[in-house]
């Protein structure tokens, strides 16, 4: 089918528009985020969402088999034979009544969409498989990232997978090798640079501009396009309906950007008739969504962002060298590049922001544990943030929710250890030591 | 569908039959392995193996979305309200044509099919799904295994899925609580014993007998069940044709046991017309398999397998103390329960089976993640296997091969760490310092 997508600045006062086949990301105009755009005039689209799900009975076909490429005609921005997939979104939504009861909330409301189960542990892998279409579409031979958690660990998954070179830009100081382990187990070249994580972002940058390296940070608007389809597969899981409320966990806020945009377009094209509602769950130590939203009022405003806020908030944490702090180390983000585009999904799903404090958090992730598949502690904010809004009101036990776990139980085993084995929670469940004595060992049991 | 399954001891001198609704496990007339059986005279099959991936695109029926389940007529064994799913075999089968190339095989006959993607991080649900749905066909409350591993992480987990009380037994000494945090994390109460595993083992069983409690061991029949669909969802992506290989990792012993038998069950129905051989790689720290195979002849034998030639070798390392040790941790046992079971499946699918140190399985594990989608230590001794085959002549470069990667790259990620930064084996990846400068950074990347 033709392809009609382009980039456009989201800025309203400078709107360029720039070809799909350049990797630019940024405005070079005015600096602002890109967007990806449709001629949907011209798109041949499915009558039906359910069209989509036949395609899964096709396993042999590489792009019905993946669970973002499925659904190309919602991404259309690139042809076939540049599409790079490796069998990403065969995750699972699962109806979470153990969680429902717990919560208050009626049973059959609770779901929970793990996107742990993508084949680099994460979410991200929804992006990258996009990106990377893009990367080559725009005949790019080497990427580059800086980041030491999940996204190094899908840009370098990704990155062999199409036979491209890798590398990974990581800072001095305290580094988790254990997060770094899917880089170097994925054969990415990482270089740690003397500096701390500024450094490497800044360098980064200068390297892929200097050796036309495809980079791949948060910017990338394309990442965005693949990550909307956890919203289809989510819709999709519950028969097409459109549950009442999205909740999400919000770092950079790539996702929160691509659910609202996701849902515009579906609802623009016809293909649903409402629009969900979108909690975004910030945590307290990395809550500069939650405190631009409720202190301060900033809104989309159309696109007239009051983009003083946000300058003076962050000139604020320059003068106080202010570093994020939480458990959930994949949001402890303090200036979210997708920040603006957020802002318009909060008015496209009238939407809202929280921020709750880590033992929250951590309560909620040993729950998931408990009686779900389990995930990383950012994942968990969506379901702490569930059952906040359902005690202060805001979600009905009537109303259907999907909250989005991000990130796979196994990537962070050692906050799962602390949390059962020093007792940190609610919910600690530590191993009982006992004597080798049958009845001893009956008795706990019984207990 | 009408059941027709029973269960049966695989001695041809007992043959004792037992009804599919008892919880045995053991033939409690001879002490031998119990089979399921089924009379496939009564039973309604697909009449091609195709019908079966129809159904993957009924992703809101739940026996259809779970890639064990969607081949429920081939274990049919309990009716469909006793069935238990979380949705698990949601796996891919990758075509490598990297490893491909490293090992010397022509492009298109390298696939490995990566069963980490299961909700536990392992190939253990399609087990576990199967087994407790015998659980709930038998009216179980509650239910235990001893475990530091993926069992207790599988186990754990499907239990509070269905609503079970789960116990796992571990013992005193060095623990490895990141193997143990999924059982934590599952909820699942974790007793400690003062005393090693056989204690454990000893115990776990007569708690079990005592209470009433269900044992998911590894004698469990009905797991096996369920991981003949491992093979299935093999032959399915490779368009219903049968690979000219299987390779797999050996352990307890389980999973080659299940493939020959899946096998068997294919070509008798008519739905395949030939089977693939069969090799099975156990790590040298823990050969049992290979030297009662390749040293002492051991043979399936119709079942008249010569039991004296395996108790002088289990008598031999009980007076020895002999202790299985591989990195390999997944399959360091020396006394592989279906040991029987394998040998069947040896003869049936003119199998195979080698012993290899932990060198070369590292190596191959970090060939898995530099080319693939990672995978655990023990899941690489398939990959070790294969370049090992290829080198020795027995597998030629234009034969198709399948390698079972049976867990997930996030299980044991200090290996990988170790690995790399310690320079460990020859795909050693480690970090490399560079200054914070431009011009340095770009040399380095240059190189």
């Amino acid at each position: 089918m033709a392809i009609t997508a382009y980039q456009k600045c989201i800025n309203p006062d400078c709107g360029a528009e720039f070809d799909r086949t350049e990797a630019i990301f940024k405005c070079p105009k005015c600096g602002d985020l890109l967007d990806i755009q449709y001629d949907w005039s011209k798109a041949k689209l499915p009558e039906k969402m359910e069209d989509f799900s036949k395609r899964w009975a096709n396993r042999n076909q590489r792009l019905d088999f993946s669970g973002v490429w499925r659904f190309r005609e919602l991404l259309n921005f690139c042809e076939d034979e540049h599409k790079v997939t490796i069998g990403e979104g065969q995750t699972i939504l699962q109806q979470n009544d153990f969680i429902a009861k717990e919560l208050g909330m009626d049973k059959g409301n609770v779901h929970l969409q793990y996107e742990g189960l993508n084949p680099s542990g994460s979410f991200k892998d929804n992006g990258m498989t996009a990106a990377f279409s893009h990367a080559s579409l725009v005949g790019a031979k080497s990427c580059a990232c800086a980041s030491t958690g999940n996204t190094s660990a899908a840009v370098s998954l990704y990155a062999h997978s199409c036979g491209m070179k890798c590398t990974v830009f990581i800072g001095q100081g305290r580094i988790a090798f254990g997060k770094l382990s899917q880089a170097m187990d994925y054969g990415a070249q990482t270089i740690q640079i003397a500096g701390d994580f500024d450094d490497c972002m800044k360098q980064v940058q200068d390297v892929c501009s200097k050796l036309n390296i495809y980079l791949l940070n948060s910017l990338n608007p394309f990442r965005l396009e693949g990550q909307k389809t956890i919203m289809y597969r989510i819709i999709e899981s519950l028969n097409w309906q459109v549950p009442d409320w999205i909740i999400v966990p919000g770092g950079n806020l790539g996702n929160s950007s691509s659910f609202g945009k996701a849902f515009k377009e579906l609802k623009d094209l016809g293909l649903i008739d409402r629009i969900p509602c979108l909690a975004i769950i910030n945590a307290c130590g990395a809550d500069t969504l939650s405190y631009l939203v409720n202190q301060r009022g900033l809104k989309w405003n159309s696109g007239w962002v009051e983009s003083k806020e946000i300058n003076s908030l962050y000139a604020d944490f320059t003068a106080k060298k202010f570093s994020p702090h939480t458990i959930a180390s994949a949001i402890e983000i303090s200036r979210p590049v997708n920040l603006k585009k957020c802002l318009r999904s909060i008015e496209i799903c009238d939407g809202l922001v929280i921020d709750l404090p880590d033992e929250e958090i951590k309560d909620a992730k040993a729950m998931v544990g408990k009686y779900g598949l389990g995930c990383e502690p950012a994942s968990a904010a969506s379901v702490a943030g569930l059952r906040r809004l359902v005690q202060d009101g805001t979600i009905d036990p009537g109303e259907k929710v999907a909250c989005v776990l991000t990130g796979h139980a196994l990537k962070d085993p050692d906050l799962t250890v602390n949390y059962h084995t020093k007792r940190e929670g609610v919910l600690s469940n530590p191993p009982v030591e006992v004597p080798n004595d049958l009845d001893k060992i009956i008795d706990i049991i019984k207990a």
